[in-house]
């Protein structure tokens, strides 16, 4: 009845395929690996409660004000402590914005940056968050390739030549859907075809801590060789997502730009939960605390994995993870993995059918499987269970 | 260095020109009246330390673990039940999202309503944060004539006739900046003046709780009489500003579209401070933590008042405020409040010269001051030395 008010951005707007799923799966007897949740032992929870406490003594009646709309200094100066620490990046806290969750970093970019009909370059497929962000500021997008090594150079160069994007947002590492992620010289051959293009670069990294392969980390594409790089990083998936924390790392011009986004978007983020995370981190040991993500996540990775080959049909391709939180598998070609999910569905096994990641397609014979929640018994009887209703 | 890839919205978004009076204001001896914070007092913290224990030890990993997008439920029915006891709404919290703040709201109903251009109406002045919101999504404003009963409903009467608002933003009770509550007749008046239109009504109402005279509270402008109306409410002038909750009231269909929108923009709100607000308020009696706070107020406000029927010149004109946090003075014709603000400086005290709540007016001979944030005696220091400065 209101439909007249609405503006064209909105009205564009995919709402959560994700969510609408999650509506039918709300039955017990459902083995779900739709959602994206992180696991709860990825909560330090007796450690936060510590922090909790000491945070109500030592601060006062600041943790309960308004606050700064970059954020918490010395949580900022955590982040830039890490970032000069594992890449060697040369940053101040000038270089960093607290934001809501990553997700309004994709939020802020997008009023930052996009005009309506700008071209944007994404993955394909690409995280079904990012999509709606940028839909909501009317952006045109192009997927380009993923192959096992990363991006696809040769797609890569038509893209950029045929339609010239203003940014491209790329997830590098353990891809949200694929698990994918982009080896080294896959990154060196990514910065080399576009460095000297007109176009920033967003590099999203919220899995990038949870690497369980003994594989050294691999550095960000064009690492401290361009302006022209924007990092999000974000707390979700290593201490708690029910904060919404996560941080924007660029230059200090984009940073104050975003910083005039934010303000006119919530002023600042929740400055408790800042409070309480820098405090985590000053007086625990993170990397410790990873740790222990990663043994399990690792676990559960292989226990699907190993499932995944010992029941699907041999024409079945899927990712072999190598940290983070999600595989991706793909039917035969001309098969719909939403025909699969009103099988699957009957079976009392849920995933997320591949459609929403992309931008143009539908019916794709593509799907997302995350491990993360769910025991190993469970992921062996969910993929058997998956198996048979790929072969009816 | 980017200025080619930024966004028309965000070129043309006003960064806060209050932000750039605080860094001038730093030093301790400025007796300031600039900010908008609300006082300590009013953050529960006794309260909240014991709701923090009850929450960490009753819900476990939830409190930590992302959440649904609309919000916590049984936050949402403390509001419903809020106001279904205070204006008798006819409401379930399917007419109710949790926001990130205030801010947030304003956000995202301009996200949801606003395409180039659109005209929407506000009061003369206006809450600059709202601009803010607004201007990113390439609004236009008309500003509508204040008065000491709330609108001036000729003036709004051409305004609807000349401009044909979307859209219309007011904040009926204690305005930011003005500190004015529009009277009974007033609502009504205005009811009828726009209540055939094609317009929809947010009404803001962050101070809402906080009269402090002894009059009755005076319901919004429509109650219960549309489906065209917005209304918007905040904990942080009443439990904590801190962690960034606010919500919006309204009609289903439009509560599902903001949801979208609030899905792009930051997934959800911090769900550990909707677990402890919604635990303060069921353990708590809110109105008499509300009575504490306004009792300070009307303290603050009266020796605000007092302070400036003994220093100001006669011919400044002052709100006396019935509640809120401001009240606004208004020079001679043709004086400037910038020019007062850069003598104030030099005495030592500060406000907001009125400047950034207008749309297209500067060198505007109208202030604000925020009386909150300091005792009797410096309220009245303060008030002596900026009545110096005026008569300078």
């Amino acid at each position: 009845m209101f439909e007249k008010y609405y503006s064209r951005r909105i009205l564009s707007t995919p709402s959560s395929f994700i969510r609408e799923i999650l509506k039918v799966i709300q039955n017990p007897e459902i083995i779900s690996f739709a959602g994206g949740l992180p696991n709860p032992i990825s909560f330090p929870q007796e450690e936060l409660k510590v922090s909790l406490q000491r945070i109500t003594s030592q601060y006062g009646d600041k943790i309960y004000q308004y606050s700064t709309t970059q954020g918490l200094d010395s949580l900022r100066q955590l982040i830039v402590d890490r970032y000069k620490k594992l890449w060697n990046m040369d940053i101040t806290i000038e270089n960093v914005i607290i934001t809501t969750g990553s997700q309004q970093a994709l939020d802020l970019l997008g009023k930052v940056f996009i005009n309506e009909n700008d071209m944007i370059m994404v993955e394909k497929p690409s995280y079904l968050g990012l999509l709606q962000a940028f839909c909501s500021y009317e952006a045109k997008f192009v997927q380009t390739k993923l192959n096992d090594d990363g991006l696809d150079i040769e797609d890569l160069k038509r893209v950029m030549r045929e339609y010239k994007p203003k940014l491209a947002y790329l997830i590098p590492n353990f891809q949200n859907p694929t698990g994918l992620t982009y080896t080294k010289q896959n990154r060196i051959d990514v910065f080399e075809a576009i460095k000297d293009e007109d176009m920033l670069l967003i590099q999203d990294d919220p899995y990038g801590e949870l690497r369980f392969t003994d594989d050294e980390r691999i550095g960000y594409i064009g690492l401290n060789q361009t302006d022209k790089n924007i990092y999000l990083g974000s707390f979700s998936k290593i201490v708690t997502p029910g904060m919404r924390l996560g941080y924007i790392i660029a230059n200090k011009e984009i940073i104050r730009m975003v910083e005039t986004a934010k303000q006119a978007a919530d002023l600042h983020s929740n400055i408790f939960g800042q409070y309480l995370i820098a405090d985590y981190l000053q007086n625990n040991d993170l990397d410790k605390h990873i740790e222990k993500i990663k043994s399990l996540y690792k676990t559960q990775a292989n226990a699907m994995v190993e499932a995944m080959k010992k029941y699907f049909p041999e024409n079945i391709k899927f990712t072999i993870p190598k940290g983070g939180m999600f595989t991706w598998a793909t039917l035969e070609e001309g098969k719909s993995a939403l025909d699969l999910f009103n099988k699957a569905i009957k079976k009392n096994v849920a995933f997320v059918p591949g459609d929403p990641f992309y931008v143009n397609e539908k019916n794709v014979n593509t799907l997302r499987l995350n491990y993360t929640n769910a025991t190993e018994d469970r992921i062996d009887e969910g993929i058997r269970r998956l198996a048979e209703a790929m072969r009816e």
